[in-house]
């Protein structure tokens, strides 16, 4: 780190870009933050003058005039990071940094939620002008601002350059896996995971686990609200008090806080007065796309992309409320005690239904493109600083550390226990959403996962009959090489089976 | 139709394209046909020659020496059907065409699975060089041998020359909806559906709906199987029995036969010398894919896709099997016969389920792309010839008939009626799938599906909170206009609702 020069420079400096900056500021690094919107500019500016003024030992913000002076002042080979939305402004920004002045060794990381076959592509593109990183940031305002998971790829020279920043800026965890503060001492949330794109892919399937975990804590919610007449303060403190313990999480900890918050405007409870439609910036949805393109079954990441789309179709819901008025069970007879009991146990096992199909995602992809991931060093890094952190998450760090090659997160010895002990509560969850009406697509699709994954025989052989029958599609038959491919002559009589050559 | 010329020709003559062509010979049209693979021609020719033996009035067949001589024998202007695999085939070739000296009247038919926006892509790409046209085919060999489903889209002077042809040789239906003989008088199915792309579009959404019924089916298969253990036979005479009432269907008949099948090499049921992988072409990810990307809820659909996936992942359900041994409840004190009759209500209400997710995909594509589709029109064209032909397409039809502008299918008054009578069913049924282990994806979604879109208020108000916590996000109010923005200052003490210019 010279003096006279700055460490790095921040191209970006919206929520994320400014956290991030005043992040490197805290950790002693000079930042150059240039932004055409010179608002933005001036925020920081002045974060980081107050950051200064109250405490010693902080790095010095520079405000780029311009993205010449910005590279003018940074130490070779300047490494610039950028916090642009993904897609076009990406490019943009980095030909104009080109236009600039950018030399071959300079190093340009792209810490935005681009998508990872846009990060692989622009690596080819950029390869000899310039040496282009990526770093997927997890962890919202907050987690960018005192310490988010950072997920790394590409470039393994530049990793060298950017490592020592990003393991100071990263959240840390302890000996136990558990998040500490700011400026403690711990293992940090930051890792190179893999060749150009993977940081990017890495991300997207947390996020895709993001969707579902989300998606599960409502439903529970639901049922708490519609079928036992909770009101929000009430499952708020049920949420609280799980989060002391196997439920733990983020997640859980903001759910808790959210229910328990009271509308400043009305004096009702907060979330009462929030329209029940959420949006989405689309990277669930590249999750649940991709699952399917690779052929591995992610089906609560998909539910919970279709779920956020259902709550968008609010008109047609309110005509269905009025004419779908149910043919359901009688609820009254249900045990509170028991039912919010069945109701933790069944969170439970769903979200680790869903960490197994994300994970069975990862292992997919990484096998397909050659990868090499390291899900021990994954799990390691989601303990801390992102949104999906939870105490589990040290368990699946166990799981991998003891088998790297676990075919299923599910299989490993630990979690069967929990899950056995859990499961029948699970079971009951699910047979209650149906038979009383409040919808559970995440935590009945984790079960038929679940279910599915525990069965040697599926019915697809009727279904591959079908498809013979239709479209002499061909079948394999159990008592004969799989590659050994058969059909029925369906629609002749006496019917036979002919021996197909592939 | 003059004697000299032939009326069209057929390019590809594999198992679509040799029996689209044996079905307008027996329509008295006069086919050229042509394939790189002269084996097919052969094969072609003999069966041509077989028909013009056996019947009198039938077509001609001539064998195509090469594409010139294909052109050269043709009526003006020239209707060239193109059956070939989907991508670049078909470039390849319609660019032989156009070196052979095909015109700018000339009319190319695509009837391929072609992606519907790659059939976009071409009819612009084309234009000034040749007519592009397509036509999507349903029903398989069968069908397109003696009646297909034909889903027609393009250019509208092109179809003035081929609906004559296209009528002719499409599934007719009777007054009642139901399917006639070949050659019998009846309402075609075969319709023009829309401007470019459509055709292919409207099949793509046909066939995600074909994956998920097929789905449905073994769902319950499956239930019956290891739950009442029950042989395939018996399965297969219950099949039989409820193809007799409000599930008849293709699917179902195939289905009932299939399960009443012996194997010819052990005497066992044939069902289960099958081997339980089902394989995939990818038109049923298409409408997954696109329904996500669309954000209209298919979740059904998209469980159909993830079973096959799962179906493929053998070796690891067997692992799973051995290690996941369930915490199941106890079976045995259940009713066959109830469960019986609960399983047939719960498939005929799930299924009505798929087809109001698919006919609200329709919905959505077409009011974004301004296709203006005319949803009785698909119904009635879906009768009869297609995988997916059903009696119930005729209450489809009258809904339609009787309300264009239905907002979703499950709305209709009269599905409104079939579905209270049998939701209760429907409910245990979904509730045993849970309680018993064996997975329900497709029948449990559609429920939630149901559930979901009659309930007014989903927990999307907990989602968009957590949001709001976590992304600065925002959130609209129930008791402000939708489209202004709020967000809470989370971190602050006192906490703070802002409103955010948007």
């Amino acid at each position: 780190m010279t003096q006279l020069k700055n460490d790095i420079a921040m191209i970006g400096l919206g929520v994320m870009g400014k956290s991030l900056a005043l992040n490197l500021l805290d950790n002693g690094f000079n930042v150059a933050g240039f932004d055409l919107n010179t608002d933005n500019i001036d925020r920081a500016s002045s974060e980081a003058k107050l950051l200064n003024e109250s405490f010693t030992g902080k790095g010095k913000f520079t405000q780029g005039a311009s993205l010449e002076h910005v590279l003018q002042g940074l130490a070779k080979p300047r490494v610039i990071a950028l916090s642009v939305p993904a897609g076009k402004p990406v490019d943009i920004v980095v030909n104009s940094l080109l236009d600039a002045g950018l030399e071959k060794d300079d190093i340009v990381i792209d810490t935005g939620n681009s998508l990872w076959t846009d990060t692989e592509a622009r690596e080819v593109n950029y390869k000899g002008k310039l040496r282009f990183f990526s770093t997927a940031v997890s962890g919202g305002e907050e987690g960018a601002r005192v310490g988010p998971a950072l997920m790394a790829s590409g470039d393994q020279s530049a990793w060298q350059y950017v490592k020592p920043m990003w393991e100071a800026i990263a959240a840390k965890v302890d000996a136990n896996g558990l998040p500490v503060g700011q400026f403690e001492a711990g293992e940090a949330c930051a890792a190179y995971v893999g060749p150009s794109g993977t940081g990017h892919y890495v991300k997207m399937v947390h996020n895709g686990i993001e969707y579902a975990d989300m998606q599960l804590i409502c439903e529970v919610y639901q049922f708490m609200r519609d079928v036992l007449d909770m009101p929000a303060q009430e499952i708020g403190q049920v949420f609280e008090q799980w989060n002391n313990g196997v439920l733990n999480s983020y997640l859980m900890e903001i759910s808790a806080d959210i229910l328990q918050q009271e509308d400043v405007v009305t004096g009702k409870p907060f979330v009462e007065v929030v329209l029940d439609k959420a949006g989405q910036k689309g990277t669930g949805l590249w999750t649940a796309v991709n699952s399917l393109q690779e052929g591995c079954p992610t089906p609560t990441i998909a539910q919970a992309v279709y779920a956020r789309a259902m709550s968008g179709q609010k008109s047609q819901r309110i005509q269905g409320s009025q004419l779908l008025k149910g043919n359901i069970a009688d609820a009254s007879q249900l045990d509170k005690t028991e039912v919010i009991s069945e109701l933790h146990d069944a969170l439970y096992c769903a979200k680790l239904s869903v960490y197994a199909q994300g994970f069975d995602l990862l292992k997919t992809a990484s096998d397909k493109e050659g990868w090499n991931l390291d899900f021990t060093q994954i799990a390691k890094i989601w303990r801390a600083g992102c949104i999906i952190r939870a105490a589990f998450l040290q368990g699946i760090t166990s799981a991998y550390q003891q088998n790297g090659e676990l075919a299923n997160l599910l299989f490993d010895e630990a979690f069967i226990k929990q899950v056995e002990e859990r499961e029948l509560a699970w079971r009951i969850a699910v047979a209650n959403s149906a038979l009383y009406g409040v919808p559970m697509p995440g935590i009945s699709s984790a079960l038929s996962y679940f279910d599915s994954l525990r069965c040697e025989v599926l019915p697809a052989n009727l279904l591959q009959a079908q498809r013979d029958y239709f479209g002499s599609h061909t079948y394999s038959r159990v008592d004969r090489d799989e590659a050994e491919k058969f059909h029925v002559t369906w629609s002749q009589s006496p019917r036979t089976e002919v021996k197909v050559n592939a």
